[in-house]
């Protein structure tokens, strides 16, 4: 039922952790390469299977596309040669969002693309809207796609019934869930192909989604704590089950901090606070955290054994 | 912080399977006991902990008092001499919710209130208000008392930081959480004192809510389901994790049909086509599923694994 | 379509101006019959078409039945003869609710029911369940019924659609509407016959509810300011229309502090602020204002040009 | 309490009838200045205080910047030389959004620039960081600024305190409410100095918008029934009210269609079923309605006495 373009399944492994790492920006407001490679070289320490550019905490609506286009040169340059690179590509058209996917595909400076699902005209994306959309773009991309659901953003959560039918599709390999409905992750995993890959969207979440049948997580939170995530991880792979419990509820609170509470401020003042880490600005309107917010952040990620401070 | 009523910390160990038990109604509209005793022999015949009697899937709002009296009587005869007995005695004041646990308490027909949030005045449901109702309410109750967050009923979801400050109290002993969100349930057991036992309020999602330390499931599919309900349970208490991931797959597309999807009129059709059950009509304004609906139901018990002709 | 008992299409005027009462309670929590008298001591001097009783500020699901039939013989009696008395009298289930409107049918206290959606089991309030409940109200009750849509208690707007076709049936004579969405309003008037008659739920939208064809309004606010209500009103119907725009801004900010800000506790704590009015408090958990809310409040009123204090 | 750059107050005079235009696109995806010359020269024909281009209507988050700046330009060409020119200029960030405005400035095709709340990182949109990113905005635009809150698209509702204290900025001159909340918008011009301008987002609920102090519309159903809505308004300014009310009312059905019940689709849909208008496709993930809403929306004009076909 897919136009016959000459599109195979590529499926490529993106199970593991993922950083969705910030994007730094210099005080003249553009983004900032030498930051960018200071954090890499402790990101890079980890072990992570690798990097997510440009996703909502790298505030991708707030870049231009050339700015795109050069930041994720620079991160395939800066990470591992192992590390997979997932660029965050969507855009608000079917045909925007090919066109990059597929210049990025030339440039090869990614692995796979991160769609975010349209959004601005909330009451016409109905499961057939957006099915359409997903499976014209992973026709055309010649970057196997990444179903993306983050419903905080967007208000939109991806339905079982959609994610399962776009999992047929060849060239769509997996999808990242930042909704935290442990239901519907259990529901999607149960309904889809088996090399169809569902990623935790978040390290709140990340030992249940396992438990059920994720393969990984993209969790900001592994920007701050990259080693504590990793480990979450391993945990789980060793069947440390429960070690893992223990470690898993303690990073509850801490994400939220870098999450739901603060979002990209957050982070990227927790990153400050970290040794071998720089988060810096985000471009407005987001505005830093006032002393008040910055003292909670602090105090969420000491009284759960994780402090920030240098 | 308590007042000094003669109020003690009476723990009883709630953990494990429980079905919230529809109420059946003969034609007449009055309460069937012949009914209900079939349903209890088929029910007495499964691994259940015990019985939650007048939750939202009894049709609490729908009783009386003295009917609900009667019930919570009929219900504890029933019953196994070992079952616990938890029965839904949350109404609108904190008065009139203080009087029936009393009388419960007196006809000792029950071991635990199960109290749902006020919800009515909702813009004025803040954790203050909500704080000081859960405490009169367990300051002067006999029966020790259970937390209920079902905000598909109320649209009020008890916060972490409510529920961790009720927690202290010596007359509140656990939680049902039927939300569902599996980070705020794994930050509640993280931040509760050891003794304070959260329930799963959904079949849906037991397996990640035991394995995040939860001590076990008030599950509408447990009416239906017993057998595979206590056994999932018990995979996860024998650490059968691969069997238990498997087993509570199967049963969320089911429980929709019995919760989310169908309520209590598909929770009780499904029954009226299980071998021992008997489900029969709910008071209106609720109606019995139309053919399509029925039809939907029968097909996501069996395309599950789990069909349910007689 | 309609089932053939003896029931007549029993038309009332309903238009004008209503206080939905609020309940006094004494002390020991019982109704305060004295202090309610004194209320209407002073809400008689006013020209309201009559008085809602048991609505959402009349603590309605915090009163027993007994209590309810009592409340409205005694309002019967303090309102003027000329009064037209408004009952809410919904119950959760349809045969509760035809039971409680013919009693106080026969005991010829009340001319109409307003009867709220029932709202519990949310998800399976879908128009055609709440149609069947409120035709077979109407079929079956001697008092004529008023729909309520209340959202803000309920969360369930009854649909235009759902309105327009109950508004055909002979006994449903009439909507208190208090979700405030100007647009729904105009667009029922438009669809319903020309005697069905529309309320504005709420003070703060009654002038543009009556310009767009609502026949008068039910208004928390008309408890505490009662002249200025009953004058906005009167301002509309004599064509004043620049002084009806600005006497209906000055309300605005004094109605929210009673009803979406600070709810019933709210709007007592309004009227004993005004002479002759008596507010008290309510039944728990509702809790009295604080100390910085109450202060909000009366600046609310003060800077509106509407002042409280005795 | 403003930055002492050299903005002056510029106070235009924004009242009166705007259609918010759509976008013709030719079958290639390009813009068709062709198609949409035709729709101005049956446009131009009515009592239009000017036109809004790039709203949300005009599809502007899938327009590129270069197609913006010339969209503008050919707007201000083939509008009428007393049209005033309301330019959607918006951006996700602050830095963008006053660039493009002061592009559009220097290229004087624009008189004002609406500028419609960021909102893709909805949890960090609180009132402070509005404020900022607005009052920075204002600062240093060239063009005068309207606020734009269109929360159907957006789920950010600008609240009055928000409004309020916008409208103290000497470069913010009014406000577009999409919301439709008549009470908030009342409330809002209490609120305001009298020359701060709001218009109403919809002829939904233009007319009691107007009487509550709205000094115009921009509305999506001007772009097919141009001449109804300016009807609406004369005869609201000529104060034939009872007129205004009854063709109000058969506005809101017909508006549905073309606005929250089938978005842009659905008003380019009208347009092309309209003698002298085009309408055409939306860019994707947009598509054309299916037979079954196309019937409903062609019959949902025909039944309120504006029928479509030519």
């Amino acid at each position: 039922c897919f136009s016959n373009t000459s599109v195979n399944s590529s499926f490529i492994d993106i199970s593991g952790v993922y950083p969705p790492i910030p994007t730094a920006f210099s005080s003249n407001g553009k983004i900032d390469y030498v930051k960018l490679q200071e954090n890499f070289n402790t990101w890079n320490t980890f072990d992570f299977a690798g990097y997510v550019v440009m996703g909502s905490n790298g505030e991708a609506v707030s870049l231009k596309e050339d700015e795109k286009l050069d930041l994720v040169r620079n991160v395939k340059k800066m990470s591992k040669p192992t590390s997979t690179i997932i660029a965050g590509l969507g855009l608000p058209t079917t045909d925007q969002t090919i066109e990059i996917c597929n210049r990025v595909a030339e440039e090869q400076t990614a692995h796979a693309a991160l769609i975010i699902s349209p959004s601005f005209y909330k009451g016409q994306m109905n499961d057939l809207v957006l099915r359409k959309f997903y499976e014209d773009v992973a026709d055309k991309s010649k970057l196997p796609i990444i179903l993306y659901s983050v419903p905080a953003n967007t208000t939109i959560d991806l339905s079982t019934s959609l994610v399962t039918a776009l999992s047929q599709h060849p060239n769509i390999i997996g999808l990242k869930d930042s909704g935290g409905d442990i239901t519907k992750i259990s529901e999607i995993v149960y309904n889809v192909p088996k090399d169809f890959q569902v990623l935790a969207g978040s390290a709140a979440f990340m030992l249940p989604a396992l438990l059920m049948g994720c393969v990984g997580g993209i969790c900001a939170l592994a920007n701050v704590l990259g080693d504590q995530v990793c480990l979450l991880y391993k945990l789980f792979k060793d069947n440390e089950l429960k070690k893992a419990v223990a470690l898993q509820k303690t990073l509850i609170s801490p994400n939220a901090m870098v999450t739901r509470r603060f979002g990209v401020p957050g982070l990227k003042a927790a990153m400050d606070l970290k040794q071998g880490l720089h988060g810096g600005r985000c471009r407005a309107p987001l505005l830093p955290l006032n002393d008040g917010d910055h003292k909670s952040l602090v105090e969420a990620f000491e009284k759960c054994g994780h402090p920030l401070s240098r």
